[in-house]
Order: C-alpha cells, then sequence, then structure tokens
C-alpha cells in the first residue's frame, strides 16, 4: 500500500453525474448561441474563512485529479441527461473529455480568503461542467482538513487517532480520515481509508465487547480483557470504562501485568480521570502502559488536556463536521472569457474578474507575511527582499493530469512547514483574523 | 427510474472496509474466547436531538438495506484486513453474511430522544460488525432529512429545490438530495441523486452563462438570455443579479415576453427583492412568471420570507450541513446477550438494557401523546382509551431483506402525515422541547 492518491482499488466509476443539472442546460444554451468554444478562465476561491479561523488548509486536490479523468459519460450516464438534453448536446457530451490545463494550490498549503486555489481554464463548455464535482471534493476536504490542523496544533505532537466515520456519510468518512491524515493525524479508524490511501489504521476494543462478557453471573470485566488480551497481545489498549475506571485499571493491570500497551478511557472528566488513572498505573508498576482518552473531543478540549498526562487522543465527531464549519464554502466563478476579465456585481457577492497568479512573501527567516494575486499576464510585483512562493503549480495540461504532483505524504509534510511559517498569532485557536493578509494587484 | 432504494446503477461494490477497525478486532477476540456465537441484540438511539429541535426524522433506511447485502469480503477486503488480523478471523470473514434480524422505524417516521429506531439481533459477531456503516448512513441521512423537513414546513407549501451538492462530499451530496427529497423538497440540482433515487431534476442557468457572454464592447445580458431561451424554452427560469436586478428583470420580458416561467435572485435582501420584482413583472404582463430566490437560506430565512412573492426556495448550504446540525449523533449499543439485559454504567453515557418494542400513542384525532419504549417480552402497555402506532416494523429476516418495504415515495408520505401528526409546538422552528415525550416501561 502507498499514499499515492490515484492508488486505490475502488471501481472506477463515471463521475460525470455527481455535477448540478444547471450545468448541462448552459452547455446546451451555449452549444446553442455559439458561446460553447469561448476560452474561459475559472477560479475557486473562499470569500472568507469560517468565523474567526485564521487559515485554511486545501484539501482533497489529489482525490479531484483522481476524479477527474473519469469525469466521462458513458451510455448510462447519457441516458439520464438526455431525459433533458437536446442531441446534439447529448453527442457533445459522449466525446467529452477534460482538455485544458489547472493549476492549483498543493495539497497541504494553506489558503486565506480570495486565495484562487485553482484555476481551471478551457473552453467554457469542457470547464463549466467541472464545477460542481470540483467544489464537492475541495469543500469537503478543506473544510475537515482546516479543523483537522487546529487540532493537531492543540495536541502539541502527541498522537492522534481519526475515529469519526460513525457520525459522517460512510463515503465522506472515508475522505474525512484522508484529510485528517494530511493535517497530521497519527492513523485512523476507518478501514477504507487504510485501503484507499495507506492512512494507518487503529482501534482494538469498545464497550460492546466488555458488555458481552455478562452473565447470569453478572459482568466479568476480566473476562473481556483477557479475551481481548489473548487476541490481540499485551500491547494493545484496553478500554476501562464501561462499569467503573478505578476498577477497570485495576482489573486492567490484574490481568494483562505493567507491560499493558494502554488503557482507553471514554466518559468522564476525561483531564480529571487522566491524573487519577496515571497515578493508579503508576502505583501499579505500569509507567509506561498509555493513556488514550475520547469522547466529544474537539481542539477546545484537546488544548483544555494539554497539561494532562494523556498520550493519544481520539477524535470523531469535531473532525468529520469540521468542527462547525463542515464546509469550505469555496465557489467556482468565472473570471476571464477570451481574455476580457469578467465579474458579476451582485451585492456582497463581487468576484475579481482576470486570471490570476499568487506569491506568497516570507522573510528571510521562514515567515510568511502577505498573500499578493496579481494578473497573470502582468509582471511579479516586487519582492522588497521577501521571498516569493509562487502558490499556483501547475496539475493539468491539455486534460492529462502532469506527473510528480505530491503525494498524501507529501502534502502532510508540506503542511506542518507551512504552519511554522505561520505569525505567532496565525496558530491560537481563539478568534481572529487571517493570519496574513491577501492583497489583490492591477 | 423508480423511488425504489434498491434500483441504482452504481457497481454493487464491497461495503464491508466501511467500518471501524475496531470492530474487526473485536471479533477476532470474541472468536478466540468463545463469545463470538452469543445470541445479541443491538439498538440504535439518539440520545438527545440537536439543541432545541422538536423532532428527528429517520431517513437512511432504504441505503442501509441496500448496503447490508454488499457487506461481504472479497479477496480485496481480506487483503486489507489480514494485515492486523489472525487466520482464523480472516477465515470466518471470508464466508461472512449477516444472517440475523433487523427491526426498524420507517424512512419518514419521526424519532424523539432514546427511540430505539433500530433493532439488530444475531450473534455478536454478525452484528458487531455493523456498527458503523448503520451509523454513517443512518446519522448523515437523518441529520439532513431532519433539517430538511423543517425548511419545508418553513416554506408552508412552496417549491423547494435542493441544490447544496458543491458544499458536501460528492457522494454525500447524492444522499441529501435523496433525504430532502424525502422531507419533502421538491426538486434537486443533482443529476445522480436523479439516476439513483429517480428525484426530479431541476437547474437552468448560473451567473457564469450570464458573463459568457461578453465581449469588447462589455456585457451583453440580453445576448444570454436569449442563448437560454433558445435551448431551454420560455418555461425556464433566467437569473436575473448578475449586474442589476431592475435591468435584468427588464431585459428578461424583453427578450423572453410576459410567458417567461421564472426569474431568479441570488443576492441581495431577497424579501425586498421578491416584492419589487413581483411588482416590476406584474408591471411588464408577466404576471404568471415565478419568482425563484436562493443564497444562503435556511429555514429561519425561508420563515421570514412567508410574507414575500417567492414562489420557490433554492436551498444549499443550510440543507448539506444539516443546518448546525450535520450529524445526528445516533449510536450503537449492545442492549442484550443471551437474553439478560445489559448497559455501561459511564458517567452521562448510560444506555438502557433489553430488546424492546415502542408504541407511539395518539388521541383518536390523531395527535401523538407519547412514545413508550418497553421489554419486547412483555405485554403492550395499556392503551388507556388511545390508539397505538408499532413503530419497529420487521425489516430483515434471517438476513434477507423483507419485501415490501417503504419506497422513498412511500417514506415521503409517511412523513407528510407524521408532522400533522405532532402537537401545533412541536412544529415551531423556535427552541423547545421534544415536541412528546417517551417513556420506558419495566
Amino acid at each position: 500500500m502507498t499514499n499515492n492518491a490515484s492508488d486505490w482499488s475502488q471501481p472506477k466509476t463515471s463521475t460525470a453525474l455527481l455535477t448540478d443539472q444547471y450545468e448541462l442546460t448552459m452547455l446546451s444554451a451555449a452549444l446553442g448561441d455559439g458561446s460553447a468554444h469561448r476560452r474561459c478562465s475559472f477560479e475557486v476561491f473562499a470569500r472568507r474563512l469560517p468565523a474567526g479561523r485564521r487559515y485554511g488548509v486545501v484539501a482533497g486536490v489529489g482525490r479531484l485529479l483522481d476524479a477527474l479523468p473519469r469525469f466521462r459519460f458513458g451510455e448510462p450516464e447519457l441516458a439520464v441527461v438526455s431525459e433533458f438534453l437536446d442531441e446534439r448536446t447529448v453527442d457533445w457530451l459522449r466525446d467529452y473529455r477534460f482538455s485544458g490545463d489547472i493549476d492549483g494550490y498543493r495539497e497541504g498549503e494553506l489558503y486565506f480568503p480570495g486565495s484562487p486555489i485553482l484555476s481551471v481554464r478551457g473552453t467554457f463548455a469542457e470547464c463549466v461542467l467541472l464545477e460542481t464535482l470540483t467544489l464537492s471534493i475541495l469543500n469537503h476536504d478543506s473544510a475537515i482538513a482546516s479543523a483537522a490542523a487546529r487540532m493537531v496544533s492543540a495536541a502539541a505532537g502527541r498522537r492522534m487517532i481519526e475515529m469519526g466515520s460513525r457520525r459522517a456519510h460512510e463515503e465522506s468518512a472515508v475522505a474525512c480520515s484522508r484529510a485528517a491524515y494530511l493535517a497530521g493525524f497519527t492513523a485512523t479508524s476507518n478501514l477504507e481509508a487504510v485501503r484507499r490511501y495507506g492512512v494507518p489504521g487503529a482501534g482494538t476494543s469498545a464497550h460492546a465487547f466488555t458488555l458481552l462478557h455478562n452473565t447470569v453471573a453478572g459482568p466479568d470485566e476480566a473476562a473481556a480483557f483477557r479475551g481481548q488480551i489473548a487476541a490481540l497481545g499485551l500491547g494493545t489498549t484496553l478500554l476501562v470504562d464501561t462499569y467503573d475506571i478505578t476498577e477497570g485499571v485495576k482489573t486492567a493491570i490484574a490481568v494483562a501485568g505493567p507491560e499493558l500497551g494502554g488503557v482507553r478511557i471514554d466518559s468522564g472528566d476525561l483531564g480529571v480521570w487522566a491524573r487519577q488513572v496515571r497515578a493508579q498505573l503508576d502505583d501499579l508498576g505500569a509507567t509506561k502502559t498509555k493513556i488514550v482518552v475520547s469522547g466529544d473531543l474537539d481542539e477546545y478540549a484537546i488544548a483544555a488536556l494539554r497539561a494532562e498526562p494523556v498520550d493519544t487522543y481520539g477524535v470523531g465527531t469535531a473532525l468529520v463536521t469540521g468542527s462547525g464549519a463542515p464546509t469550505a464554502g469555496m465557489v467556482y466563478k468565472l473570471v476571464e472569457v477570451e481574455g476580457i476579465p469578467v465579474a458579476k456585481r451582485s451585492s456582497h457577492k463581487e468576484s475579481r474578474g482576470g486570471t490570476k497568479r499568487v506569491l506568497r512573501f516570507a522573510r528571510p527567516t521562514g515567515t510568511a507575511v502577505e498573500e499578493v494575486a496579481f494578473p497573470a499576464d502582468a509582471p511579479a510585483p516586487e519582492s522588497g527582499g521577501l521571498i516569493a512562493h509562487d502558490l499556483l503549480v501547475p496539475m493539468v495540461r491539455g486534460g492529462e493530469v502532469v506527473a510528480g504532483l505530491p503525494t498524501l505524504d507529501e502534502g502532510r509534510d508540506l503542511l506542518a512547514q507551512r504552519l511554522v511559517s505561520l505569525p505567532w498569532e496565525g496558530l491560537k485557536l481563539s478568534h481572529g483574523d487571517p493570519a496574513i493578509p491577501t492583497r489583490f494587484v492591477g
């Protein structure tokens, strides 16, 4: 197994109907009036970050580039769209493949309000069809990675297990595991993410296994622990809070001895219990037994446990729901037609016309200062002694995904570097402004 | 196309890895110590509703029953789990199919805190494996349907188009469309939901199409409208807010004449604009032209527009994010082992042991009064002159999905009936208690 985004064993089904109907009716109208073949440029950006967030994390690019070649209309897809489309449009779709160019921010890159994280160029017809699929993937994965990165910061180096699958759509869950790993989580409970993306797997036992060892004579926690250790070895983590935590820990060490790998606490005041259980374990000689805590943790709860003897955090609901921001709110906007910048003027929904390039400027120490977007055909702004990072990298050329794009592990490393580059306020959990400003030139 | 949940053309891939690793390690331990074959009963319930909500809507049952027969381990799935499982467990999984019984609340049924909406019975081994998949589907779809139902109530009979796909994971989006339709939405923008579930499709045009008709001479909204009408006919809906709404409406009627199907407003103060545009349309003789509004609508914004001349609401982000509650928070708990009720005693996470049945009592007028859960082997509580509805209906027997379960359309009808049965406070949008209490007996 590898972490290469394109290496997964799900059947390569068509992605063409993961699309809003209006993209196809627009196509029909554009083919009819001759505007379909105009050269266009679309950009993806977020108008704002979720309230109080200081940065966003780009995620999903690998999944998008995997879905793109499968955006083809076979006969089953054509049968659906021919219900509302004219024959000319259906014929055009039969031969459709995207043949344009895409540049984008790499996975794991930071973004800020207005950052054009994806630039899609080609004819109107070929670009307009990709709107929904592109946004679905980037909005979902970026929302999860952006929340996950804050949790990883709050955990300050401790192990993080993503265990939120049960609180998310079953396929969204797989993408959540991937995004969490990108953001620095250590492992996932989700086996499909293990298969598809090579994310390390984790998990040992639930309350059900302890409750299963219940007879007419009553509960038998020791029997459950013996069964688990026999199957999974002394390195396993025993769940000690089914009945009484102090009794559970005592039973765990009585059964396993002081070499037990870990205990998990999933309820109660986790800080209080972590301290108490750590003392109890140490008293019992189990000084190396790890403490795993789980149960409604979010970035704030994780941060609040920083002074406690917690070794591993298990995070579920807050991760897969983006900790209050389940979608990144990115939009896919037409910015240029045949070289002419275009922009709508609806109130509060302005977009900035023209294809753009973006540089992020950093001090020689590495600290980011600002992001500057400027017309792609204009000279780059002066750096003024700062170091410039070109953020939009070629991803698709002539419809083909370019070779050598970052793997998931490389994206994970990139994000870790980028977080270090933020001004120190940028990593604060409290509400604030974007960590660096974005300036639009020209 | 039909609305039958099992009629969709996606390849029938294995769902077995949409699972948390710990279910498989528990299986291994239980096979090892002989507890795997104990007769068990698991129940799915929500400990609480999202803050202030008065009811929840059960959704996803059809999807779950479609996924269940595909919960099989083929060689690709076995290769993944053999990385961490012993050979005996892998061999057991090779032959796995669920052979137990499932009863559940029907899709479209209401639920309240504690309602055991699904009862899964069989050996520990066969039931424990289904936890994650079951919860993923029910938690996601019920969260969306529960939010959608409130929006439909707020819309008071007006047309509702679900258009949130771009704000959700691409597969979650399809399930969101399905859940919204279950809850009473009229149509969806999502073409895969049209294909898979027979939800009516909708959609005409975005700002990009208007902006596309931009030349060196400047914008040409009239050309865009002409192109759209030529392709889609006079019944189409023109998007009039790309530049100036009043000008847009004027141009729309100039191009289309008073028989134009509709205009859409996607920005600005929707109530003010709806009134102004209605007056303008009427002045222009376009008295039957409908007004569609969209743009960050949630149930409260929809309700606030009740007095305005809006014909159709388009709802996106708030729908697919469950309007602040993106997951239903249901759990899957072991409640009985070999006839013995079991329950954990962790603080604040108590569960109620024993397999249950549930009756909902209603007055002869149809108004629901309370839900009563009681031991499945005990006699039903006295009705006291009320009408009793048995809520847990047989869904799977001996591993086979029973015939004749409600279709998506039947679930939609059921929910519409059930909402009428709530005490009137139950339909209020404001925060409050569950509409009816749930009582646990015995």
